[in-house]
């Protein structure tokens, strides 16, 4: 049994859904692993991992209309208003998503469905360099 | 420390709460594993993971309904519309729920509550067979 | 490779933001792991787990503003109303929310973010004793 520990950095561009299922897998490949399980962690409390569609990009437009729609800036109730009027939404979004992800490992790769991409949702306005762990154990 | 991995499926019949807890206890319980963490992965984007109530039915009724009246069929603004009006809602109520559940193991059993089940969440309407990815690790 | 398992509990005032960070770092520092796994599993179905922002408490006020309205109590088409007002509300903000949270641990430490801290998201208007299970892995 072994463990492979790494950190993968994100640059976006303000609000958005990065996919990055390729350095997830860069990171599984180059260990020699056949069976395990894969963790990911966003060390942030304004954006979040997501696990969707990768065909049609439609699908990240309707995600980001619906969390806009769902959570807007500008509630009249929000006390949380020091660090700008995006900052409080995002908090929401992030705890209506998911912090971290558990994929499995199986014949030396994740074990994802034909269509699934793993992703970063950015839910700040402004550019941000985000910071994700990985964690790999298996044999 | 052994690891074991198993893919289970489950036939839904259209949107709903589906448990399978036993499926999940019998493969745990197949393993000679005291102490240990399993894991589940949901392989598609268009239904979820839920550990829920397992004593009054009509949670999972309320549940689906609370789901069917904050991302309904037929928002006006959704663009990906190409796979059927229930689609997108899907994908959003996928992203608001779990993709993957991790649950300790000890005694040779998961530490379930008294009343927490193991479910599946089709939000498609159309009957489809779902794949969940298993691991456990432990010893 | 080793393990470890605990369960903690909280016992909360009603509905609220708790949390309990430091009874997981002391779990995770007690034990001589450098790199691994940290899992933590909420054994209920009316309360969920969150990391969020430990630096401002509006933070955590607003949170609950925002549950509250989207999920308010007394929505009429409600049919699971035997436990109380506040029981199906609470099983809905929990599966909006995470039942379990995987987090790396490197150099000895779980691998959170500057402002990160561990919350239990009491969803319940009395006060609870909730357990919540802890596994670790590494060596």
């Amino acid at each position: 049994m072994q463990q492979s520990f790494e950190t993968v950095s994100i640059d976006t561009r303000g609000g958005g859904i990065y996919e990055f299922t390729n350095k997830v897998e860069q990171f599984v490949g180059s260990r020699s692993v056949d069976t395990g399980l894969l963790t990911l962690f966003v060390r942030h409390t304004s954006c979040s991992l997501l696990v969707q569609e990768n065909a049609d990009p439609d699908v990240k437009t309707d995600l980001q209309g619906f969390f806009a729609r769902l959570v807007p800036e500008g509630m009249d109730w929000i006390v949380h208003t020091t660090e700008g009027p995006d900052d409080m939404p995002a908090h929401i979004r992030s705890a209506l998503t998911q912090t971290s992800l558990s994929i499995p490992v199986a014949d030396g790769r994740m074990v994802l469905g034909t269509w699934q991409g793993i992703y970063l949702f950015e839910h700040r306005r402004q550019p941000h360099r985000r910071s994700i762990a990985m964690h790999l154990i298996g044999d």
